[in-house]
Protein backbone atom coordinates (compact mmCIF):
# COMPACT_ATOMS: atom_id res chain seq x y z
CA UNK A 1 0.00 0.00 0.00
CA UNK A 2 1.51 3.37 -0.91
CA UNK A 3 1.20 5.92 1.63
CA UNK A 4 -2.14 8.86 1.47
CA UNK A 5 -1.67 11.99 0.95
CA UNK A 6 -2.30 12.69 4.55
CA UNK A 7 0.86 10.37 5.26
CA UNK A 8 2.92 12.06 2.96
CA UNK A 9 1.99 15.25 4.58
CA UNK A 10 3.23 14.23 7.82
CA UNK A 11 6.50 12.71 6.23
CA UNK A 12 7.05 16.62 5.46
CA UNK A 13 6.61 17.40 9.23
CA UNK A 14 8.98 14.45 9.98
CA UNK A 15 11.18 16.07 7.92
CA UNK A 16 10.97 19.30 9.38
CA UNK A 17 11.08 18.48 12.70
CA UNK A 18 14.44 16.54 11.98
CA UNK A 19 15.89 19.25 10.57
CA UNK A 20 14.89 21.05 13.53
CA UNK A 21 16.23 18.70 15.88
CA UNK A 22 19.50 18.99 13.74
CA UNK A 23 19.48 22.65 13.84
CA UNK A 24 19.29 22.83 17.85
CA UNK A 25 21.14 19.63 18.57
CA UNK A 26 24.26 21.79 16.81
CA UNK A 27 23.23 24.48 19.25
CA UNK A 28 23.78 22.84 21.99
CA UNK A 29 26.60 20.56 21.19
CA UNK A 30 28.31 19.57 24.18
CA UNK A 31 25.47 20.86 26.39
CA UNK A 32 22.54 18.07 25.46
CA UNK A 33 22.95 14.77 23.67
CA UNK A 34 21.31 14.30 20.31
CA UNK A 35 18.95 12.23 22.19
CA UNK A 36 17.46 15.05 24.65
CA UNK A 37 16.70 17.60 21.49
CA UNK A 38 15.02 15.22 19.38
CA UNK A 39 12.68 14.28 22.45
CA UNK A 40 12.20 17.74 23.14
CA UNK A 41 11.56 19.06 19.42
CA UNK A 42 9.23 15.38 19.07
CA UNK A 43 7.38 16.09 22.58
CA UNK A 44 7.05 19.67 21.78
CA UNK A 45 5.21 18.65 18.71
CA UNK A 46 2.54 16.61 20.11
CA UNK A 47 2.24 18.80 23.46
CA UNK A 48 0.97 21.47 20.79
CA UNK A 49 -0.59 19.43 18.45
CA UNK A 50 -2.98 18.26 21.08
CA UNK A 51 -4.28 21.11 22.02
CA UNK A 52 -3.82 23.49 19.18
CA UNK A 53 -6.38 24.47 16.21
CA UNK A 54 -4.86 25.62 13.15
CA UNK A 55 -1.76 23.17 12.34
CA UNK A 56 -0.03 24.74 9.25
CA UNK A 57 2.59 26.42 11.63
CA UNK A 58 3.29 23.65 14.54
CA UNK A 59 6.40 22.24 13.00
CA UNK A 60 7.72 25.97 13.32
CA UNK A 61 6.16 26.66 16.44
CA UNK A 62 7.65 23.25 18.06
CA UNK A 63 10.77 24.23 17.01
CA UNK A 64 10.51 27.28 18.56
CA UNK A 65 9.17 25.62 21.61
CA UNK A 66 11.53 23.17 21.96
CA UNK A 67 14.28 26.11 21.51
CA UNK A 68 13.44 27.65 24.12
CA UNK A 69 12.89 25.07 26.37
CA UNK A 70 16.13 23.86 25.59
CA UNK A 71 17.95 27.37 26.56
CA UNK A 72 15.66 27.08 29.71
CA UNK A 73 17.14 23.80 30.37
CA UNK A 74 20.36 24.65 29.85
CA UNK A 75 19.98 27.73 32.15
CA UNK A 76 18.65 25.88 35.04
CA UNK A 77 21.83 23.31 34.64
CA UNK A 78 24.21 26.15 34.22
CA UNK A 79 25.51 25.78 31.53
CA UNK A 80 23.81 28.99 30.33
CA UNK A 81 24.54 32.40 32.20
CA UNK A 82 21.43 34.29 32.78
CA UNK A 83 22.33 37.70 32.09
CA UNK A 84 18.98 38.86 33.82
CA UNK A 85 16.10 37.37 36.01
CA UNK A 86 14.30 34.78 34.59
CA UNK A 87 10.23 35.68 34.88
CA UNK A 88 7.57 33.09 34.25
CA UNK A 89 3.57 34.09 34.21
CA UNK A 90 1.11 31.63 34.67
CA UNK A 91 -2.36 31.10 34.01
CA UNK A 92 -4.70 28.22 32.96
CA UNK A 93 -5.02 28.74 29.42
CA UNK A 94 -2.05 30.96 28.50
CA UNK A 95 -4.23 32.24 26.34
CA UNK A 96 -5.09 35.92 28.57
CA UNK A 97 -3.78 36.76 31.24
CA UNK A 98 -0.36 35.00 31.19
CA UNK A 99 0.01 36.21 27.77
CA UNK A 100 -0.54 39.75 28.82
CA UNK A 101 1.51 39.89 31.75
CA UNK A 102 4.37 38.54 29.97
CA UNK A 103 4.26 41.39 26.74
CA UNK A 104 3.61 43.76 29.04
CA UNK A 105 6.73 43.02 31.82
CA UNK A 106 8.73 42.25 28.69
CA UNK A 107 7.75 45.94 27.17
CA UNK A 108 8.67 48.08 30.38
CA UNK A 109 11.56 45.62 31.51
CA UNK A 110 13.54 46.70 27.84
CA UNK A 111 15.71 44.00 28.36
CA UNK A 112 16.62 43.88 32.24
CA UNK A 113 14.58 40.88 32.50
CA UNK A 114 13.91 37.59 30.11
CA UNK A 115 9.92 36.87 30.16
CA UNK A 116 8.63 32.94 29.36
CA UNK A 117 4.56 32.67 30.21
CA UNK A 118 2.48 28.70 30.17
CA UNK A 119 -1.20 27.40 31.31
CA UNK A 120 -2.32 24.53 33.60
CA UNK A 121 -4.58 23.56 30.53
CA UNK A 122 -3.30 25.24 27.26
CA UNK A 123 -6.14 26.00 24.98
CA UNK A 124 -6.12 26.53 20.98
CA UNK A 125 -5.43 30.03 20.46
CA UNK A 126 -4.61 33.66 22.61
CA UNK A 127 -8.51 34.61 22.94
CA UNK A 128 -8.66 38.00 20.44
CA UNK A 129 -9.85 40.34 22.27
CA UNK A 130 -6.96 40.04 24.42
CA UNK A 131 -4.74 40.67 21.61
CA UNK A 132 -6.75 43.23 20.43
CA UNK A 133 -6.78 45.26 23.72
CA UNK A 134 -2.42 44.82 23.54
CA UNK A 135 -2.42 45.79 19.96
CA UNK A 136 -3.73 48.79 20.93
CA UNK A 137 -1.05 49.92 22.98
CA UNK A 138 0.95 48.84 20.36
CA UNK A 139 2.43 45.38 21.81
CA UNK A 140 1.88 42.82 19.38
CA UNK A 141 0.90 38.82 20.00
CA UNK A 142 0.47 37.89 16.48
CA UNK A 143 3.10 35.55 17.65
CA UNK A 144 2.26 34.16 20.89
CA UNK A 145 1.16 30.58 21.03
CA UNK A 146 -0.51 28.76 24.37
CA UNK A 147 1.59 26.35 25.65
CA UNK A 148 2.06 23.79 28.56
CA UNK A 149 3.75 24.49 31.93
CA UNK A 150 7.48 22.30 31.39
CA UNK A 151 9.80 21.31 34.33
CA UNK A 152 12.71 22.86 32.31
CA UNK A 153 10.84 26.16 31.73
CA UNK A 154 9.78 25.73 35.65
CA UNK A 155 13.45 24.99 37.00
CA UNK A 156 14.66 27.84 34.61
CA UNK A 157 12.45 30.71 36.55
CA UNK A 158 13.59 32.93 39.25
CA UNK A 159 10.13 34.68 40.34
CA UNK A 160 6.71 33.06 39.04
CA UNK A 161 3.60 34.11 38.50
CA UNK A 162 0.37 32.68 39.09
CA UNK A 163 -3.02 34.29 37.90
CA UNK A 164 -6.27 31.75 38.78
CA UNK A 165 -4.26 28.52 37.78
CA UNK A 166 -4.35 27.42 41.83
CA UNK A 167 -1.63 24.94 43.00
CA UNK A 168 -1.24 23.56 39.73
CA UNK A 169 2.89 24.71 39.74
CA UNK A 170 5.10 22.51 41.94
CA UNK A 171 6.87 24.65 44.50
CA UNK A 172 10.49 24.86 44.34
CA UNK A 173 12.77 26.17 46.73
CA UNK A 174 15.30 28.84 45.68
CA UNK A 175 12.21 30.77 43.49
CA UNK A 176 9.69 33.69 44.49
CA UNK A 177 6.13 32.81 44.40
CA UNK A 178 3.60 35.26 43.85
CA UNK A 179 0.01 34.85 43.06
CA UNK A 180 -2.12 37.78 41.33
CA UNK A 181 -6.19 38.11 41.69
CA UNK A 182 -7.22 38.92 38.03
CA UNK A 183 -10.23 38.05 36.41
CA UNK A 184 -10.25 35.69 33.38
CA UNK A 185 -10.51 37.59 30.31
CA UNK A 186 -12.15 34.63 28.52
CA UNK A 187 -15.53 34.66 26.87
CA UNK A 188 -15.38 38.75 28.23
CA UNK A 189 -16.09 42.20 26.16
CA UNK A 190 -13.10 44.05 24.95
CA UNK A 191 -14.57 46.86 27.13
CA UNK A 192 -13.72 44.31 30.16
CA UNK A 193 -10.38 43.54 29.23
CA UNK A 194 -9.35 46.65 28.35
CA UNK A 195 -8.93 49.97 30.03
CA UNK A 196 -9.35 52.11 33.58
CA UNK A 197 -9.89 49.15 35.75
CA UNK A 198 -10.26 46.31 32.82
CA UNK A 199 -7.62 43.70 32.91
CA UNK A 200 -5.03 44.95 30.96
CA UNK A 201 -4.50 48.19 33.03
CA UNK A 202 -4.74 45.93 36.27
CA UNK A 203 -2.18 43.64 35.33
CA UNK A 204 -0.30 46.75 33.44
CA UNK A 205 -0.31 48.38 36.62
CA UNK A 206 1.22 44.95 38.73
CA UNK A 207 3.57 44.52 36.52
CA UNK A 208 5.36 48.04 36.90
CA UNK A 209 5.43 47.05 40.80
CA UNK A 210 6.88 43.73 40.22
CA UNK A 211 9.55 45.22 37.95
CA UNK A 212 9.97 47.90 40.82
CA UNK A 213 10.31 44.45 42.98
CA UNK A 214 12.58 42.22 41.48
CA UNK A 215 15.29 44.74 39.80
CA UNK A 216 17.75 45.82 41.43
CA UNK A 217 17.89 49.76 43.15
CA UNK A 218 19.63 52.37 40.61
CA UNK A 219 22.70 53.53 42.62
CA UNK A 220 22.37 56.73 44.09
CA UNK A 221 24.62 58.59 41.96
CA UNK A 222 26.44 57.45 38.91
CA UNK A 223 30.65 57.70 39.47
CA UNK A 224 33.02 59.16 37.16
CA UNK B 1 16.96 31.66 55.34
CA UNK B 2 15.75 28.00 56.03
CA UNK B 3 13.47 26.17 53.96
CA UNK B 4 9.72 26.21 54.56
CA UNK B 5 7.58 22.84 55.35
CA UNK B 6 6.97 23.47 51.70
CA UNK B 7 10.11 23.09 50.37
CA UNK B 8 11.19 20.65 52.69
CA UNK B 9 8.42 18.33 50.95
CA UNK B 10 9.17 19.17 47.54
CA UNK B 11 12.77 18.60 48.28
CA UNK B 12 12.15 15.25 49.39
CA UNK B 13 10.06 14.79 45.96
CA UNK B 14 13.36 15.96 44.28
CA UNK B 15 14.83 13.13 46.11
CA UNK B 16 12.04 10.41 45.04
CA UNK B 17 12.47 11.21 41.47
CA UNK B 18 16.30 11.45 41.40
CA UNK B 19 15.69 7.67 42.30
CA UNK B 20 13.12 6.91 40.10
CA UNK B 21 15.40 8.33 37.33
CA UNK B 22 18.21 6.36 38.20
CA UNK B 23 16.18 3.01 38.18
CA UNK B 24 14.88 3.60 35.33
CA UNK B 25 18.33 4.46 33.77
CA UNK B 26 19.97 1.36 35.00
CA UNK B 27 17.02 -0.84 33.25
CA UNK B 28 17.53 1.10 29.99
CA UNK B 29 21.29 1.41 30.03
CA UNK B 30 22.71 1.38 26.34
CA UNK B 31 19.28 2.00 25.18
CA UNK B 32 18.80 5.83 26.53
CA UNK B 33 20.87 8.71 28.05
CA UNK B 34 20.67 9.44 31.54
CA UNK B 35 19.77 12.93 30.74
CA UNK B 36 16.72 11.03 28.26
CA UNK B 37 15.68 9.37 31.04
CA UNK B 38 15.89 11.86 33.63
CA UNK B 39 13.86 14.35 31.01
CA UNK B 40 11.42 11.94 31.20
CA UNK B 41 11.05 11.56 35.05
CA UNK B 42 11.09 15.65 35.64
CA UNK B 43 8.56 16.05 32.61
CA UNK B 44 6.48 13.06 33.32
CA UNK B 45 6.21 14.43 36.72
CA UNK B 46 5.05 18.18 35.74
CA UNK B 47 2.95 17.09 32.81
CA UNK B 48 0.79 14.92 35.79
CA UNK B 49 1.30 17.16 38.58
CA UNK B 50 -0.66 20.70 36.33
CA UNK B 51 -3.73 18.52 35.51
CA UNK B 52 -3.93 15.92 38.87
CA UNK B 53 -6.06 16.72 41.67
CA UNK B 54 -4.55 14.97 44.43
CA UNK B 55 -0.62 14.93 44.76
CA UNK B 56 0.13 12.54 47.37
CA UNK B 57 0.82 10.07 45.28
CA UNK B 58 1.94 11.61 42.33
CA UNK B 59 5.89 11.01 42.55
CA UNK B 60 4.67 7.07 41.97
CA UNK B 61 2.38 8.43 39.37
CA UNK B 62 5.22 9.75 37.80
CA UNK B 63 7.60 7.09 37.72
CA UNK B 64 4.96 4.95 36.66
CA UNK B 65 4.46 6.80 33.78
CA UNK B 66 7.87 7.60 33.02
CA UNK B 67 8.79 4.34 32.69
CA UNK B 68 6.06 3.17 30.45
CA UNK B 69 6.86 6.41 28.38
CA UNK B 70 10.25 4.85 28.52
CA UNK B 71 9.06 1.34 27.43
CA UNK B 72 7.22 2.67 24.24
CA UNK B 73 10.27 4.40 22.89
CA UNK B 74 12.46 1.65 23.23
CA UNK B 75 9.93 -0.34 21.61
CA UNK B 76 9.78 2.16 19.15
CA UNK B 77 13.20 2.83 18.45
CA UNK B 78 13.30 -1.25 17.73
CA UNK B 79 15.31 -1.90 20.86
CA UNK B 80 12.88 -3.66 22.64
CA UNK B 81 10.70 -6.22 20.81
CA UNK B 82 6.86 -5.59 20.51
CA UNK B 83 5.77 -9.59 21.23
CA UNK B 84 2.31 -8.43 20.70
CA UNK B 85 0.29 -5.84 19.01
CA UNK B 86 0.75 -2.11 20.45
CA UNK B 87 -3.01 -1.07 21.22
CA UNK B 88 -3.39 2.98 21.85
CA UNK B 89 -6.84 4.29 23.04
CA UNK B 90 -7.18 8.28 23.28
CA UNK B 91 -10.28 10.57 24.13
CA UNK B 92 -10.30 13.68 25.47
CA UNK B 93 -9.65 13.80 28.93
CA UNK B 94 -8.78 9.80 29.75
CA UNK B 95 -10.71 9.90 32.39
CA UNK B 96 -13.91 7.86 30.87
CA UNK B 97 -14.07 5.91 27.47
CA UNK B 98 -10.20 5.73 26.89
CA UNK B 99 -9.60 4.03 30.35
CA UNK B 100 -12.90 1.48 30.08
CA UNK B 101 -12.09 0.38 26.53
CA UNK B 102 -8.42 -0.17 27.41
CA UNK B 103 -9.41 -1.96 30.60
CA UNK B 104 -11.96 -4.28 28.41
CA UNK B 105 -9.42 -4.71 25.92
CA UNK B 106 -6.70 -6.40 28.17
CA UNK B 107 -8.92 -8.00 29.87
CA UNK B 108 -10.61 -10.15 26.41
CA UNK B 109 -7.06 -9.77 24.94
CA UNK B 110 -5.50 -12.03 27.68
CA UNK B 111 -2.54 -11.20 27.19
CA UNK B 112 -2.58 -11.08 23.18
CA UNK B 113 -1.98 -7.32 22.80
CA UNK B 114 -0.10 -4.29 25.05
CA UNK B 115 -2.52 -1.57 25.21
CA UNK B 116 -2.15 2.34 26.42
CA UNK B 117 -4.38 5.29 26.80
CA UNK B 118 -4.09 8.80 27.06
CA UNK B 119 -5.83 12.02 26.44
CA UNK B 120 -5.94 15.13 23.89
CA UNK B 121 -6.96 17.40 27.51
CA UNK B 122 -6.47 14.77 30.44
CA UNK B 123 -8.26 16.07 33.46
CA UNK B 124 -8.18 15.35 37.34
CA UNK B 125 -9.14 11.84 37.93
CA UNK B 126 -10.57 8.87 36.18
CA UNK B 127 -14.45 9.65 36.26
CA UNK B 128 -16.35 7.88 39.33
CA UNK B 129 -19.18 6.50 37.44
CA UNK B 130 -16.90 4.79 34.92
CA UNK B 131 -14.82 3.32 38.28
CA UNK B 132 -18.22 2.28 39.50
CA UNK B 133 -19.61 0.50 36.17
CA UNK B 134 -16.23 -1.28 35.69
CA UNK B 135 -15.22 -2.82 38.84
CA UNK B 136 -19.33 -4.42 38.82
CA UNK B 137 -17.75 -6.48 36.03
CA UNK B 138 -14.62 -7.16 38.36
CA UNK B 139 -12.28 -4.64 36.05
CA UNK B 140 -10.15 -2.62 38.72
CA UNK B 141 -9.42 1.03 37.16
CA UNK B 142 -8.06 1.80 41.32
CA UNK B 143 -4.62 2.38 39.37
CA UNK B 144 -6.02 4.36 36.41
CA UNK B 145 -5.05 8.22 35.91
CA UNK B 146 -5.61 10.35 33.09
CA UNK B 147 -2.26 11.55 31.12
CA UNK B 148 -1.47 13.55 27.94
CA UNK B 149 -0.99 12.05 24.91
CA UNK B 150 2.84 11.79 24.23
CA UNK B 151 5.15 11.45 21.39
CA UNK B 152 6.85 8.29 22.69
CA UNK B 153 3.67 6.11 23.74
CA UNK B 154 2.23 7.23 19.90
CA UNK B 155 5.29 5.92 18.32
CA UNK B 156 5.00 2.66 19.73
CA UNK B 157 1.25 2.23 18.73
CA UNK B 158 0.43 -0.28 15.98
CA UNK B 159 -3.43 0.25 16.07
CA UNK B 160 -4.73 3.95 17.40
CA UNK B 161 -7.98 4.30 18.23
CA UNK B 162 -10.21 7.98 18.71
CA UNK B 163 -13.27 8.38 20.93
CA UNK B 164 -14.38 11.92 20.94
CA UNK B 165 -11.06 13.73 20.80
CA UNK B 166 -11.42 14.91 16.47
CA UNK B 167 -7.97 15.52 14.79
CA UNK B 168 -6.17 16.03 18.11
CA UNK B 169 -3.77 12.78 17.10
CA UNK B 170 -1.38 13.60 14.51
CA UNK B 171 -1.64 10.85 11.71
CA UNK B 172 1.44 8.46 11.51
CA UNK B 173 2.11 6.04 8.53
CA UNK B 174 2.27 2.47 8.65
CA UNK B 175 -0.10 3.25 11.57
CA UNK B 176 -3.77 1.61 11.40
CA UNK B 177 -6.40 4.32 12.78
CA UNK B 178 -9.39 3.82 13.56
CA UNK B 179 -12.40 6.29 15.12
CA UNK B 180 -15.25 5.36 17.06
CA UNK B 181 -18.44 7.29 17.98
CA UNK B 182 -19.27 6.77 21.69
CA UNK B 183 -21.07 9.02 23.79
CA UNK B 184 -18.89 11.07 26.64
CA UNK B 185 -19.87 9.56 30.28
CA UNK B 186 -18.60 12.26 32.01
CA UNK B 187 -21.37 13.78 34.06
CA UNK B 188 -23.52 11.02 32.98
CA UNK B 189 -25.51 8.56 35.51
CA UNK B 190 -24.24 5.17 36.46
CA UNK B 191 -27.31 3.53 34.33
CA UNK B 192 -25.91 5.42 31.53
CA UNK B 193 -22.49 4.46 31.54
CA UNK B 194 -23.17 0.77 31.97
CA UNK B 195 -25.91 -1.65 31.01
CA UNK B 196 -27.29 -2.09 27.63
CA UNK B 197 -26.84 0.25 25.33
CA UNK B 198 -24.89 1.78 27.85
CA UNK B 199 -21.62 3.51 26.92
CA UNK B 200 -19.70 0.53 28.48
CA UNK B 201 -21.51 -2.34 26.57
CA UNK B 202 -21.01 -0.33 23.47
CA UNK B 203 -17.19 -0.13 24.52
CA UNK B 204 -16.94 -3.77 24.96
CA UNK B 205 -18.81 -4.54 21.54
CA UNK B 206 -16.22 -2.69 19.83
CA UNK B 207 -13.71 -3.77 21.71
CA UNK B 208 -14.15 -7.43 20.91
CA UNK B 209 -14.60 -6.67 17.43
CA UNK B 210 -11.47 -4.66 17.05
CA UNK B 211 -9.83 -8.01 19.11
CA UNK B 212 -10.99 -10.31 16.50
CA UNK B 213 -9.89 -7.99 13.68
CA UNK B 214 -6.60 -7.15 15.17
CA UNK B 215 -5.25 -10.65 16.18
CA UNK B 216 -4.20 -13.03 13.39
CA UNK B 217 -6.95 -15.20 12.82
CA UNK B 218 -6.34 -18.97 14.42
CA UNK B 219 -4.71 -21.80 11.74
CA UNK B 220 -7.45 -24.10 10.85
CA UNK B 221 -5.76 -27.33 12.71
CA UNK B 222 -2.77 -27.93 15.09
CA UNK B 223 -0.10 -30.00 13.15
CA UNK B 224 1.23 -32.76 15.44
Amino acid sequence: MSPSQEDLALLDVDAVLDRAAATLAAKYAGVFNTETVERCVRESYVALFRTASIRTHLPALAEHFAGDRLRALAQAGGAIDKAVPEVLFLCVENAGRSQMAAALLEHHAGGRVHVRSAGSHPTADVEGPVVQVMHEIGLDLAEAYPKPLTDDVLRAADVIITMGCGDACPILPGKRYFDWQIDDPAHQAVEVVRGIRGIRDSIDTRVQSLLAEILPAPTGAASS
